[in-house]
């Protein structure tokens, strides 16, 4: 796409409905900020961008255009402004910017460094793969290896990591495989079965070839000569390499009429309505979808909840296995690894799609179709009760609404999803599928810092951990963080037989980081002080509810742990200041720039500013996670993971929100009965035969006697 | 129903195919063990049966006819065997009794204490709600309430708990709360929004009221006098008490070619496939389902699975609420009170339902219809792929087996489910919902051991603590319990950067309680070290993810932690001997009589003997729970809080057993994609039109390129 004149574009914008300042930027803005951004520079320059997107106004200035819009009140002017971050081509000048869309000019243009820079992207990472494996002196390395007939080596480029050593250029470490020769046409064979011991190290800079290492594949860090190498048989996934399963019959789910929710598209900005339920939807390259302005039943939840970044780092200390610590979110980035979902294939039942537009490296628009899909869910009861007297139940079902996005990281899939049920509780859950990365092994080794998944196929172990940040707004901006705990009460002539026990509750009046104590029941609620029960005068609250997971296992002193400052807690809790924007601030738990950062610009470094967070604009980043010890089970592709975090309500209504639920009801659920088709000589059921609908729990009418 | 002659009965049963030795008593097999057990006390004496169930063979005797049923070789014969226990009618003179139904003789029948007490049965309770509310005595005591006119008294009997202080005989503490006066006729008026300060305990072997116990109702022990109460307004859930909402579209669960599994009934035991799982399903009166004989593939997992127990001890010290702490296991039954499910009520979907026959108290049976739910559900992605180089996109669902079953223990309900997968994973679900157990308080008191929940309401702290019994069977009855931890690496030359860290396994040798360790993610593993992955040589072995919970809060003097000997660790671990029949040694984790217990019968007494557990037939117990700090949220009928333990292989298969499920199809899963609805000003989408079908992520053809 041709990028227009730098005077046309705002022209044509301003003529548009004026957007929310939460929307998106739109693919003409896009285009106009790289217009305005390459104006300042001589013409010719090859500007190499790696971000465009919205650069969010402070929330002191949001939150007056929210409270008119909810109150059907004239709404306040914005200036759309792009957030951009680009080099000169094949340079090292990395560049942070603001450009101002509606006044057409560059607000800060500054060169960064050393030691910032960018996210991968995806033109760059084609051209590296290529490199990697035509580069004449890889070639001659995989030569001695003396590779089968027709082996195609496939290149899986790694960001580079840190470790201090000659990296303060921006890198990358590549990792080749090869598809299984015996079937060199399959462009899809599983290359993670078949990993060879070289590993270029290119400049993403210069995009040469800097150094060839060689993988050491022994118990030790001895890195053997290359040499030839002995070929496995390959392990696809791929369905057409399978026996597959004959006996799943299909199971449909079907809205007879339609959907629950409504959607409402602002230019780039969705609204979503759905079971009282009210927010807004936006979506950009490195955190993909972004939730703003949760309301439930008009009471104000949530200012913005995201993922923030997540790390990967592994087990394996030997040299180049020690830099992998992936930031998959500020290394490449969540929105542009959005998978293009489709009907019938990611999502079951009766499904919404939303489209996205990104930046690509030349400043022009990339489409992306389907990055989120929405649809509801039936999640078993909801709430069940029968009075034994008369032996009538009440029950209901939980439904949820569920907003989707799937990104792929090269060999790995994250499935990431937004939940709300009608409990007016709010889950993101992340289910963790795809490819382990994997590395050759000799024949007959077990090494305790990963497993062996196929021969001569180690999965280090890794730990994946995850940062959703949390900008509350319960019942206003002014929130605090409290944990409560249930701690047994001494014995006393209050409690003579050691059964007491109470629950205690604990403001937390400092930023810092704070982590579980499940032996004390510890859980963290973010409260509005001021706002309280009408029944029991308690702080209306939500609670969060995160599974314990063992944290960043690397020591210390490493650049692991220096870099990812969200990995070592459960919870840091900061205080936000509402005046600046907030890609500016705290909108990444590890910093703002990843690649081989080298820490003291994340989460950790803010909340050691030791601010006061008692009701104030306060902002959360909870981690949650697992320790991936590979299964031989997890290969070829790794059967889901499940992680869940909720956010619950606490004494903030007045009762059960979700007692007005419709009762599940056999005219409502049409379900069918099966029977049973009997056999000799057991008796043998094979399941399948409708038998007409029976009667059900249905509520007698009002009034009549049971 | 009549009780049969015991010299017809026998002969009839005779008559019948011989049943599995795993069936469920039969209908005749109850009768006849009742009359062989009234045969031998004088003509006219009255029993109070208890309970009379299957006595499981041991397992030396069982495994053999496994192994001939599973190689198709013939069956060696049992005899049939019920355990009784029975009161002589309106004494304490409790009973334990083996009777052979087969040889139609009594093995055993000793008459048990002191301080062993039976179960509640329903009858019973029936009885002593009577009492309680038409006792003179209690009758004077609320007419001291001065209750409005027309207001009906309800009771609800509590098993009465333990604290060493006259409680020698078995005892019943009954708490009273009043239906709405204002909609006296409302049989369903949620009674827990109105409790009554006056508590009177009953006898079960006279039925008398022994006793009126006055309720605290302030903030600390004090014990007003009796008088008049203010009346609250009601607060219902029963929905023609709400303002239903109407915006729920209906969402239907369609398998147009039938459900995937088959049943087949074996009299009555029932034996189900699906998904290359094989299992046998029982049913009875203390533990509702079991599983038996697990296997996936063909390949044996497990002998038996079962929830032993559960606890719940509640935090108010104030007598008498010290003493609730409830086994509703051990002290009802889950079996006894499982729900009736209803089409469409309690399953969405095509449902198969499983019915059971139990013991009444006159050792008549008593018909319990859909006590067991079968059905198939979506679960969302099962994994996923995306190759980015080619874009091609590998995608399967996780279609998972549900068996369900529901129980009511007077206020509070427990949904109780198997789930199995197709990555050969088996979880087992608890769902807590129902009411919360409640008291009186005085009007604008906060209390830190409970929470205000409607005015005048209060609902104390309370624990639950459930327990699941493992009997593996990991390739074989000699297994081990291992655990794995993930642990640094010190810094040193193999690891100078510090990110180093290594798995390590550790053998449990010796029987005791053992702790989840989240800090070094210690995952605990069943393994059959003798058989070993012939891929990686590792042992194969399942994996128990249970989440971890506060323990009992209880301290190690009180009653409450000496009865509930499971309560107090994540995991027992103890050596079963294989010839003796489970229920005569480890069946029920805080022992086999509950009610009133005082400990020393329980996992914790049995793991103390410090037995070698070591490639032997060891079993598990696995605890897991919450501790429900009341939420005014959960009131007056709680959403369902779930909990989720997971059976999963590690290094048992060679490859992700779900790799041969089909792709996730548009063909097959029939999605429905919805259309915006276009609308001014802004672009609204009214969420409900179908479009046809896009194309999905089939697979090409074989040989087809891409």
């Amino acid at each position: 796409m041709a990028t227009e004149s730098i005077s046309s574009l705002p022209e044509r914008l301003t003529k548009q409905r004026p957007l929310h300042p939460l929307a998106p930027l739109t693919g003409d803005e896009i285009k106009a900020a790289a217009a305005i951004i390459k104006s300042v520079w001589p013409a010719g320059t090859d500007l190499q961008f790696k971000n465009i997107t919205l650069e969010e106004p402070a929330k002191a200035e949001v939150i007056p255009y929210l409270d008119a819009e909810h109150a059907g009140a004239s709404l306040p002017s914005f200036q759309r402004k792009a957030f951009i971050n680009y080099y000169i081509r094949n340079t090292n000048k990395y560049h942070e910017a603001t450009v101002n869309i509606s006044s057409r000019s560059v607000e800060s243009n500054v060169r960064l460094g050393p030691n910032l820079h960018a996210n991968a992207d995806g033109d760059e990472i084609v051209a590296i793969e290529k490199i990697a494996v035509e580069d004449p002196k890889v070639k001659a390395e995989i030569a001695k290896l003396q590779l089968p007939e027709g082996a195609v080596v496939v290149c899986d480029p790694w960001i580079y990591g840190s470790d201090g050593i000659n990296d303060d250029d921006r890198l990358f470490q590549c990792f080749l495989y090869m598809r299984d020769p015996l079937n060199p046409n399959e462009l899809d064979s599983n290359h993670y079965a078949l990993p060879l011991p070289v590993s270029p190290v290119i400049s993403a800079d210069t995009l040469e070839v800097i150094r060839i290492d060689t993988l050491p594949t022994g118990a030790d860090n001895t890195v053997k000569p290359v040499g030839p190498v002995k070929v496995y048989p390959a392990n696809e996934y791929i369905p057409e390499a399978q026996n597959l399963r004959t006996d799943v019959k299909p199971l449909q789910v079907v809205q007879p009429e339609g959907a629950s929710f409504t959607v409402e598209h602002q230019g780039t900005s969705t609204v979503i309505n759905w079971q009282k339920w009210n927010f807004r939807v936006g979506f950009n390259q490195r955190e993909g979808m972004v939730l703003y302005d949760v309301r439930y039943d008009g009471r104000s939840l949530f200012y913005r909840l995201s993922l923030s970044d997540m790390n990967i780092p592994y087990a394996d200390p030997r040299h180049p296995y020690h830099k992998k610590s992936a930031f998959d979110l500020g290394d490449t980035g969540a929105g542009m690894m959005a998978n293009n979902l489709k009907l019938g294939c990611d999502c079951l039942g009766s499904i919404y799609y939303l489209d996205s537009i990104l930046s690509d490296d030349k400043g022009n628009t990339i489409d992306m179709p389907n990055v989120v899909c929405i649809h509801e869910q039936d999640a078993g009861i909801g709430w069940k009760h029968t009075n034994y007297r008369t032996g009538r139940a009440a029950v209901v079902r939980q439904r949820e609404l569920v907003l989707q996005s799937i990104i792929t990281v090269a060999n790995y899939e994250y499935i990431l999803a937004f939940q709300f049920n009608q409990a007016a509780e709010l889950m993101y859950e992340v289910r963790a599928t795809g490819i382990l990365s994997t590395q050759p092994i000799d024949e007959g080794l077990t090494v305790p810092w990963g497993t062996v998944v196929h021969p001569g196929v180690l999965a280090a172990h890794h730990q994946h951990i995850f940062s959703l940040r949390i900008d509350p707004a319960i019942e206003g901006h002014s929130n605090r963080l409290v944990y409560s705990e249930a701690l047994p009460m001494p014995r006393s002539d209050f409690n003579p037989h050691g059964n007491g026990y109470y629950a205690t509750e604990t403001p937390v009046a400092t930023s810092g980081g704070l982590d579980l104590n499940t032996a004390n029941n510890r859980v963290f609620k973010i409260q509005n002080a001021a706002v309280r029960n009408p029944v029991n005068g308690l702080p209306v609250a939500y609670k969060i509810m995160a599974p314990d997971f063992q944290k960043m296992i690397s020591d210390e002193q490493s650049f692991n742990h220096r870099r990812a400052e969200f990995a070592d807690r459960n919870i840091y809790l900061v205080k936000h200041n509402a005046s600046l924007p907030p890609i500016r601030q705290d909108l990444f738990a590890g910093g703002l720039y990843t690649n081989q950062s080298r820490g003291g610009t994340g989460v950790r470094s803010w909340a050691n500013r030791a601010e006061p967070t008692l009701d104030t604009d306060i902002l959360l980043f909870v981690q949650f996670g697992i320790n991936h010890v590979p299964r031989i089970e997890d290969f070829p592709v790794m059967p889901c993971e499940v992680l869940k975090v909720a956010l619950k309500p606490v004494n903030f209504f007045d009762r059960n929100p979700a007692l007005d639920v419709p009762q599940s009801e056999q005219r409502f659920n049409r379900s069918t009965a099966l029977a049973s088709q009997h056999a000799q000589p057991a008796v043998a059921a094979t399941v399948g035969k409708a038998e007409p609908a029976a009667a059900c729990c249905a509520a007698p009418a009002p009034g009549s006697k049971l």
